[in-house]
């Protein structure tokens, strides 16, 4: 092992530091890692090596020197597979840790924010360097993809962690170590101040991490929480434990390598039927939730852990306005896409598809409703006719409870006699035979049937709604937003006036909307940078992940200041 | 009435601001207002014209356009003359009032950041100029002494506000109004994505300020609101109503004149008998609460209005840890001035003076604790000794309760058999025969006594309290900023190393401390752009009024991109 030292960590990566947070204030495109995994863009062999790196974990332990280990659990099982990973992982004495924790944070907290950034620059470049791995880890718990899982868990986080990491070093940098301050008081000579202002983090961070997508939300929350001081658990789903792990293990390598305490970095594994979530959120010495989930979840949380900071993203109810398009079948093609990718198990994707009666304006004339649904089966269809290259669209579903979902929104729509746009069904691929799949459910409906289309549906479920009218479709759109939460919204509108009208609605509801999204593929895509995440306005959550609010809060400043003696 | 343009007084104010935003982060001195009310500084007439716009307020009524009127209100009393200011407020009905502000507040929010903050440096800049009126409403509502007054509810407040607006802007304009997405998806060409980012307000701030001093939290937390968008209900203490609502009528004037809705700065008064404070925090409507005032309501507050954003500034447990002087009387001097001045009625007043058994290390050897009280009483009356100065420093009590809480710790120290170091009694002015005053009490006591000194008492009251040793005085005058809150604490030690083991220990208890603050005069000063404030580390609080975390929160980001046409 090669000692690091922390200050030459964050000049070596100095240039990679400064050119984000200038990205991050003109929020143009921009990403210093590969989002691809095509062979061209990687060393030879990395691609095995990765995959290599990820089987070595099959039937391992891991964290073997993780503090406050009682036992070992792990019951992850592979939705690609159907067979259990067997990594173990430490089963920890939450009270145990957190007092450990405590006990090995104050070196951390009086490092200077240069160096904990540099430490944290050094953690987000070794996490850069596994991403293969990390991919397999990702595809084999969370169920996506593996291209998804690449971009997924390689650029598309460390993107949105390297934005957090530069937006809390803009704001730690904005306040300087010390300050010479001198004035006369009353008629005496200048009086000279020395002060000093010293950053202190506000404690302990709980990181709880989803089970289909965990980099995304916890890369941004470790390095915000690490960088301004504060120790993080992480708290991953019990069957998204190994990606969290694996990129736990490499910080705390780092963390150690730079002298400091690995602890700082800790890991709370369970198994479905003992989870440890609660007792971990509720104890007194964790100050900062960060929560990726359920609403249900993230509003129980709001609701008790009031005596804490608590950043939250969980989902919502996702609209698409479909007005007036200039290629109908592309369209369709872009919103079969985010129905489809990853069975639609991210919080970006589309839900609610609304119509006017009349249907959509094209430049052939209007299409009708009936029309628009056949198109978008059709596209769907396309989409998920090759079943190797389904499954490598619509992932698997970690989730059996997924199915069961299906499964009613199928029987409420017999049962209500509604039509089915696209009926669901199993990917049946020779790859992967025991995979847990499903292909999309589209369903149409009207706006009265609320209680069907008006809360989310985890999974590939999706409805073609159709309301009074195209302004009451966007109000019916918006209202949703507003009440049930929207992370990303849809429109599409090939009139400027109208485009702006679908942007003050949105905007009046706390959602950010895309428009006329078709050769950003997919239209789910967020752009670390330049996309801001949660508004934090409507129930979809509070953690933007890129803006000053998430970062600005962690530490508080503390301040002495000393009278030099008169000359 | 000459009507303004926002983006024109942004463009003629530019200059401070920018000034600002560079103090905001040297954190140097700075201030471009004017602290002392001597006639050099000022135009001829200025002070004459000040007070006589005071004296026309009293009996008179003030903002008759106010909205949601049901009635007239107001009860304060000079505490100088013991005579009703008979200034009459709108009653409002609190509901009625809110639902008006909603109705108003959209053309605000959708105002562009660089038109808002033009239009807050205008209205500082007015403030400013009616600095000699509002000190005489200060000091005859709040009690102050006049010299305090000016300066406090003049350039003290004026910096903060100007500090908190600047650090508004930075935080806003570190976000483009849009931006141009180009990257390519897949093997296509290029995507060219347009994005807006809109800065959305979270809603109405409801600002409670304290009747003693409320200029210095008002303003800043005013300014911070009204720039990002959210409009201001303010709601002063019933005795220190008219310095508040001079600063609204003066910010209604200036909305008005640049187009806006006078209303996004209204006032709910009310009278010590029928308080409408609660029911106005819980208002639904209300999403910001700023509130200064004591520990126990803004511990409530904390409680019972969680669904908001709650800033809070209320109290704490001020201490002076006395190990060695280079002067021991200038030291006590010092001290005394803070025990003194405002009738230590300010949140960084000193109250608990520590010394170890041996008492001070001075250049001619060790004083004892003894000696020390008795320099320090002599310190006490060489300031209190003519009652006219007497006045002028120590201010008057708008509270009757302050001279109950003397009486009381008086009994307690005869009751216990504690030293009584200097007495209190009031101030017998010619100028003003009826003022309601009182001199310092200063109890000596042991650490023992935590039920006597372990709590802030407002008002004039201050303990010698003596300890096992001088670790131990620090010991446990760290553990009350812990547990008690504490947002100044004071410390005088000659000794390089040991200064740095008191910033240590204060450090760890979240209060920030000034080491041998002599000729800096009064101690208690804290100066914008370059004092951080409440720590947010201990129970005095949560609002530092000067980082990014005062101000982050107040607006979200909601986004809209819209992809144009392929070429």
């Amino acid at each position: 092992m090669t000692p690091l030292d922390a200050d030459a960590l964050f000049d070596a990566h100095r240039a990679r530091l400064d050119r984000a947070v200038q990205a991050n204030r003109q929020r143009t495109a921009w990403s210093p890692f590969m989002e691809s995994p095509s062979r061209k863009h990687h060393p030879p062999g990395a691609h095995a090596a990765g995959r290599a790196a990820y089987e070595d974990r099959l039937g391992m332990a891991m964290l073997e020197d993780h503090p406050a280990r009682v036992g070992w659990v792990g019951a992850e099982v592979s939705p690609y597979t159907g067979a259990p990973l067997d990594v173990r992982y430490p089963q920890v004495d939450v009270t145990a840790l957190l007092e450990h924790v405590e006990a090995v944070r104050p070196p951390w907290a009086r490092a200077s924010p240069r160096q904990r950034v540099g430490v944290c620059l050094e953690i987000l470049d070794r996490w850069s360097r596994q991403t293969f791995e990390n991919a397999y880890a990702t595809m084999h718990t969370g169920g996506q993809g593996f291209m998804l899982a690449f971009a997924g868990s390689g650029a598309s986080s460390l993107d949105r962690g390297l934005e957090a990491l530069a937006m809390a070093w803009a704001a730690m940098d904005q306040i300087p170590a010390q300050a010479t301050f001198q004035r006369t008081f009353g008629p005496g000579p200048a009086v000279t101040l020395h002060k000093r202002y010293r950053l202190v983090p506000v404690g302990v961070a709980a990181v709880v991490t989803c089970g289909s997508y965990p980099a995304w939300n916890a890369w941004p929350a470790l390095l915000a929480n690490l960088a301004t001081g504060n120790p993080v658990v992480l708290k991953p789903h019990p069957n998204g434990v190994l990606p969290v792990a694996i990129a736990a293990e490499t910080a705390r390598r780092v963390l150690q390598e730079a002298g400091f305490s690995p602890d700082l970095v800790t890991l709370v594994a369970d198994e479905p039927d003992a989870p440890a979530t609660v007792s971990l959120l509720r104890h007194p010495s964790v100050a900062i939730i960060d929560f990726t989930g359920s609403q249900r979840f993230g509003a129980w949380i709001e609701e008790n852990c009031r005596d804490k900071q608590v950043y939250t993203e969980t989902s919502g109810c996702n609209a698409v306005v479909l007005e007036s398009v200039v290629d109908l079948d592309a369209t369709l093609d872009a919103i079969a896409q985010s129905l489809s990718m990853f069975s639609a198990q991210m919080c970006t994707a589309a839900q609610n598809i609304w119509l006017a009666p009349e249907g959509v304006a094209t430049p052939e004339g209007a299409v009708s409703v009936e029309a628009v649904c056949a198109r978008l089966d059709a596209a769907i269809g396309r989409l998920v006719v090759d079943p190797e290259r389904a499954i490598g669209l619509c992932g698997t579903l970690q989730n059996p409870g997924v199915l069961t979902t299906i499964d009613e929104v199928r029987q409420v729509a017999r049962r209500e006699q509604l039509s089915i746009v696209t009926d669901s069904h199993a990917i049946v691929s020779e790859a992967w035979p025991k995979a847990r799949t499903a292909t999309p459910l589209v369903v149409r409906c009207s706006h009265t049937d609320r209680a069907l289309y008006g809360h989310e549906h985890f999974g590939p479920i999706g409805f073609v709604v159709v309301a009074k009218s195209r302004q009451h479709a966007l109000d019916c759109a918006t209202r949703d937003a507003r009440e049930r939460g929207s992370i990303a919204a849809y429109a599409y509108a090939t009139d400027p006036a109208r485009q702006d009208t679908i942007i003050d609605a949105f905007s009046a509801a706390g959602a950010s909307v895309g428009i006329n999204l078709l050769r950003q593929r997919p239209i789910n895509f967020t752009a670390a940078f330049s996309d801001f995440h949660v508004t934090g306005l409507n129930p979809a959550g509070t953690a933007c992940l890129t803006d000053l609010a998430f970062v600005a809060r962690r530490f508080r400043v503390v301040q002495a200041k000393l009278e030099l003696p008169s000359a």
